[in-house]
């Protein structure tokens, strides 16, 4: 393990386990990749894909982070999940329910065929699964048109705070309730588009959304 | 507008007014703020508020990330609300519908106790509007204990997608649903405490919580 992935605060939070980072990367319908550009941080919210140890990102070779990115600077990818809101008696002891991975990864460019194929494919399948056998493929110009990033999932950490909230011991005598409102993210109907052909149905793989659950 | 908040990309997603960049901060939950630790680019999710046009995130001294902060380094906070999925016809015009703010800014610690207490009660009032009212206040050392950052909202820029798929021009003909699937991050029933007292209601604010909305 190394030392940035060390957590240095609250270690009974973190987990290193692969299991549980992999799922939190594969719940996450998104995350927020840093990178430094002229000395200065920037965060930019992207979509991604885990394909086994492997993390991609995509986008438009016209994004100034992705130009950044291919050039094999480091970045810092987070993905968070957040679970609930915990009340405890005392301000301080607020808190959020929530699941973090963080990787650090030198950003590699994807330019072999075949690994472009199984990473539009992991892309789409994560956001959507089931849209992958039914959407038009990318042709060429669409293909030469995505920027495609590796990141190896090698130094990685998970983060998680779950259940009730943690009061100091005079605390739970006060009268305030105390608990947790739990959050999530949840699909509602689906609206399709207003010039849809008239006569086709949403597929099941859309009417049925949950997300990365 | 500085050069590091001007939109290179797809201009008529970039929304720089002031208010919505307000309302983006002040609905999404948390925030993931980007700095520069030993050369590499660090991403944490933190909890955050904004009040008038400072942005308020705190933590413990302990943490790594608060304790790199205070020295005035550069930071970028991003906030991103997902809103939906959108389901093109060709997988190149997949997407997501969002709003995400980002400040780029450096950071001040917070030492005066009015600005502290203002800077409590916000970051206690974005994430559970009417806790600060009923919640135990921090006593010195819960005080002492907490570090406060403080970022003007001068540098920052808001970046949004909503409505349906946009398809090339003869992908409208082919077979396919198109459309979006709306995302909201939704409170489920609260969850007590197990060792709450009993005989203790959860309060309105608790029972009818909405989020940021």
């Amino acid at each position: 393990m190394s030392e940035r992935t060390t957590l240095k605060r609250l270690p009974e939070r973190g987990d290193h386990s692969r299991e549980t980072i992999h799922s939190i990367l594969d719940e996450a319908l998104i995350c927020h990749i840093g990178f430094v550009h002229d000395g200065y941080p920037v965060v930019i919210p992207t979509i991604h894909a885990r394909h086994g140890d492997t993390l991609y990102v995509h986008g438009s070779p016209a994004s100034r982070m992705l130009r950044d990115l291919k050039d094999g600077v480091q970045v810092c990818v987070t993905a968070t999940i957040v679970d609930g809101i915990v009340a405890a008696r005392s301000l301080f002891h607020h808190s959020m329910n929530y699941r973090s991975v963080v990787v650090f990864a030198e950003a590699r460019l994807v330019t072999e065929p075949e690994e472009r194929l199984a990473a539009f494919r992991a892309v789409t399948e994560h956001i959507l699964p089931g849209r992958w056998d039914e959407a038009r493929h990318p042709d060429r110009n669409e293909d030469k048109g995505t920027l495609l990033l590796a990141l190896p999932i090698d130094e990685a950490s998970a983060k998680i705070r779950s259940g009730p909230p943690e009061d100091e011991e005079e605390d739970y005598a006060l009268d305030i309730w105390a608990g947790v409102i739990p959050l999530e993210l949840v699909a509602g109907e689906p609206v399709p588009d207003p010039v849809l052909t008239p006569g086709i149905e949403a597929p099941e793989y859309i009417r049925d959304y949950e997300g990365g659950r």
